[in-house]
């Protein structure tokens, strides 16, 4: 077994304990990979506060993973000893289904294996990117390009391929006009991705408190959704609206802000249920989709399109001490835009 | 002027009356229609009863219309006396914005003239199908192929185009498992065209009732929703969902029923407000779409489509004196399925 420190949540809502935790010996396909930052995503907070349910505790959170291979199973062929590299949301996959020969392993029809919180298909308990080391699949390691800080590129592997994957699958690019609703973690990647695809980016928050990060990460415009006026002033302006907020939104006045045949993209869950006239899709042959992370080949073009671009995630480096305090920051909203945790601050007592 | 016998609806909700209407002098690029047949859709009855508002009183319904050119304006290019023709639910827009130049005049920016109960530029009240004659733009007319009755064209102006339009759109064809729900006037027309693109189609609807007719149209299943066991048994099931029914359904359901990556695809509008939770989108990138009608060029790709494969409506011919009880038929659901006038028998009493 292979030992590593980590930040272990050792039950639902308790404080980050620092202990060392085991991965398995590497198998023919693994790679080892030595963990140099972990982004802290919305959803490890929902998953260690056991808000989603069936949590699986001792826990290690972290699915936006950036390090450095450090050794490889026997049969590893990607990637050699040195390389930089990430993991994202998932670990493996049946790699056989329609879906994984399409490029859609998050759409496993055995169930991809989650990163952390999930089981893999040997039942172990899998744990994530709060420590100095993972063992992973070669096949579920992405490389991250010379051009990207490795500390910046980890939200890239879940922030960044979460709304990358929308921004190309509903044609963001020239000539198009995207508003991205939401100014966070995932929101202010939006803005970056849709820019850079050379879309014209309108930021839609309920205040212009970020207007100048906004502008920034490459929006031309920044409206105030507290604003009615808003609403009006927008009516039939966008070709897709990528929303990254996590409250209920009233859905038929942001699809009036839509262009005939537009989208709007939901990748914030809301815990209540939405509601909308079926007229307000009908009228203009509109879309309502929602979106959950990418492929393992998509997430690959994405760091790839990111380091030609230069865009990496805007982030405040923290030391694991400070992650049960970061997390109260996150859910309060004040964070500009990721917190990273720099993992070689995990320091177990024993 | 060009008059006409036609059916007239006084005012809101009472019973039609044979009249002779007045329609303009052919200008350069007018056709003259000897309107052969007219298909009642169920937004006639809609616009009748104004339950949309602002109806447009004495009110000539009509937007399924299958003729004969009888006489052709100075100008016209594209049809010649004699010629079969159909026209839809549009029959004027600007050309030249946006939509009109990507053949999507139903999007158009200025509004599309609607066929009747609208305006012309000229802010002359329109008339439609249930009338002898009309007259039209030769670029709002679509040529009917010879391999299709009239009186089974009919239909397909607006239910051919509203199920077509977004089968093709969404990507209906070979290897793909479509379900259409509800199997009415739309919905009917839904199963043909979906069957015929290739797809493998199951229909959704309360009861097993129209079983036999729904294997005759090209469905290979028919599953009924009253029984909740067949939600479990279709779940994860389909690439499409056409909905063609207006009343409220547990949208959460229906997305359950969809594959990853999956549309359901809603033409039928109910009144009240659609519930969903953002999650059964987001855990599958699924889509849930609206679509209306569909362009010109793609109106008369449809109609050789239809002759190409012999789909025409399954239809009722009634005559003009049976129009106000087709009317309550058609709100009862009782048709089969879409209930066309033989124009030749409206006898205006003057």
């Amino acid at each position: 077994m292979i030992s590593t420190p980590a930040l272990v949540a050792p039950s639902a809502g308790a404080p980050f304990e620092a202990r060392t935790v085991e991965h398995r010996d590497l198998r023919d396909d693994d790679v080892l990979i030595d963990i140099k930052f972990a982004g802290i995503c919305h959803s490890d907070i929902h998953q260690v506060r056991e808000e989603w349910g069936g949590a699986i505790f001792p826990m290690v959170p972290g699915h936006e993973i950036a390090g450095v291979v450090s050794a490889v199973g026997d049969g590893v062929t990607r990637y050699k000893v040195g390389d930089r590299v990430g993991v994202g949301c998932m670990v493996d996959s049946c790699g056989e289904c329609e879906y994984c020969k399409d490029g859609e392993e998050q759409f496993c029809a055995k169930g991809a294996v989650m990163t952390y919180n999930g089981r893999g298909y040997d039942d172990e308990a899998t744990k994530g990117g709060y420590a100095q080391q993972v063992v992973v699949s070669e096949r579920f390691a992405v490389r991250i390009p010379e051009g990207i800080d490795l500390d910046v590129a980890a939200p890239l592997l879940c922030a960044g391929i979460t709304t990358y994957n929308p921004l190309k699958r509903w044609g963001a690019g020239p000539g198009k006009k995207v508003a991205v609703v939401g100014l966070g973690g995932l929101g202010h990647m939006g803005v970056k991705f849709a820019a850079a695809l050379g879309a014209e980016v309108t930021v839609l928050s309920r205040t212009l408190g970020k207007q100048e990060d906004a502008r920034a990460f490459g929006a031309s415009d920044h409206r105030a959704t507290a604003d009615e006026q808003t609403f009006e002033d927008l009516k039939g302006s966008f070709d897709l609206i990528l929303n990254t907020v996590s409250a209920n939104l009233p859905v038929d006045a942001y699809l009036s802000l839509l262009k005939p045949l537009g989208a709007l993209v939901n990748v914030g869950a809301p815990s209540d249920p939405d509601t909308f006239a079926a007229f307000s899709l009908i009228g203009g042959s509109k879309v309502m989709a929602g979106s959950n992370i990418g492929g393992i080949a998509q997430t690959q073009e994405m760091l790839d399109f990111a380091a030609e671009h230069g865009i990496g995630a805007s982030i405040e480096t923290i030391s694991a001490d400070e992650v049960d305090a970061a997390y109260e920051r996150v859910v309060a909203g004040d964070v500009r835009y990721r917190f990273v945790i720099d993992t070689a601050t995990i320091n177990p007592q024993s």
